[in-house]
């Protein structure tokens, strides 16, 4: 972590208070966490129910305002979806209330997590997972800028697979622009957590030489691998370099990951 | 789909609009989802703040009146944490308000997501990812009962990896119940929505030989792994059958999905 890592500010809302020394505030960090993440968790309210809505969606952070931001800088996030989707109808609702635009937007939470190994010990009260979970609070308003929307699924294209916006038709038509609604989330704040090493288990239990004989403890490392390509029925090429190159460092480092963090304290 | 599934029923809150031919309303369905989801998000309000929080936690379906019940049954969530956590805390004000005891509950969403493979297509409009997800929502509250209680407890440490209850020392002691906080969510509702199938593209790009010709198409299969055991320092023993079992079942299931629901429409 450099001297100068920016850090979100703790409050009510994101201080990590169980296990507090895995808690961690650097914006990189939480930002790494979320733009590695296949998938974002996406919560919000809506009228008249009492229960939060969850949708599993892509994302990826950014900064249409400095583009070459780096991961540890403020950003917002982009989110995108089908234009009549229930997200995206609140977040236009909240970008632009009584035909008076606003920067409010609607209140999302954004959350982000990795397993990466099954943490086996010799009580079941001392079993684990070694983890590494993010999470952002941030308001959403709805993307109107051709531009800026272009600039938006970009990011969220080349954020799955790298450079793999420049290897797509385009530019995209406007019927697509106009049935996909993108979202930017203006971070408030946020955390991340992370558990690395391998079993721990009390005195009692470590002292308990029929409990040790009988029981085996460690952990079981837990990664995501992407298996050989399957074309579709109308391709007529190659796996080009872009998506190979992808793929083979995508399994090295989920790999290598979980196995180096089964070392860490 | 047998004759007699039961499904949850559709509201405003869980039916899926957009590609509704990809919902699925079943019990069974759905709760296999959640049971076979390493991480569950699950989301609350809290007094005072506009955000939902969302929290990843290990969950299982069950049904402690009748354990006998099979997923495609009305079941509950269990889930399980740390005492003093902000959601227990919660659990517990929903469940007994004003000294008395109450059956209403704090209000949750619960969220699996699993990511099965990478669509590729000429457009970027048209890729998408291959998934199955699942949606709850119910109402949390605290489990006092100490044999309700250890139920949960050894259907969440089972629902992870199967057997491992009784390979560990057992029962649990009072410190270790009473710091681990259990809650019951009550289903009200919920929905699944599963993409399978290979790319697809607008007959505009398909026709389009240049585009065709420079550039591929089709699935990277996405799939979860368990690597090689790692044992803790104080180790003894060998890797038991019930943990290579369950490594070999889980690796074959999940290598084996991802790669059917690229050949499924």
């Amino acid at each position: 972590m450099g001297r100068h890592e920016l850090e979100y500010p703790k409050d009510a809302t994101n201080t990590v208070k169980r296990h507090d020394e895995r808690g961690i505030y650097a914006l990189r960090t939480i930002h790494e966490l979320i733009n590695a993440s296949l998938i974002l968790h996406i919560s919000f309210n809506t009228e008249g129910s009492p229960f939060p809505t969850t949708l599993p969606m892509l994302g990826q952070m950014g900064s249409f305002a400095r583009p070459s931001s780096s991961t540890g800088d403020p950003l917002d996030l982009y989110v995108h979806g089908y234009v009549s989707s229930r997200l995206m109808s609140l977040g236009r609702k909240h970008s632009d209330q009584d035909g008076q635009k606003t920067e409010t937007g609607l209140p999302v939470c954004v959350a982000a997590s990795h397993v990466d190994g099954l943490v086996l010990a010799l009580s079941s009260f001392s079993h684990s997972y070694n983890y590494r979970s993010a999470i952002l609070f941030g308001y959403a308003t709805l993307v109107t800028d051709v531009e800026e929307k272009n600039y938006a699924l970009e990011q969220i294209t080349n954020g799955i697979v790298h450079d793999r916006w420049s290897h797509t038709r385009l530019p995209l038509t406007n019927a697509e622009l106009q049935s996909t609604s993108v979202l930017r989330i203006r971070i408030v704040s946020g955390s991340a957590k992370i558990r690395t090493g391998n079993a721990k288990d009390d005195r009692d239990d470590l002292q308990n030489d029929e409990l040790r004989d009988g029981n085996w403890t460690g952990v079981l490392p837990v990664y995501s691998s992407i298996g050989t390509p399957v074309d579709s029925d109308y391709n007529k090429v190659e796996v080009p370099a872009h998506v190979s190159e992808f793929i083979e460092e995508f399994n090295r480092e989920s790999r290598e990951y979980c196995v180096e963090a089964i070392k860490k304290k």
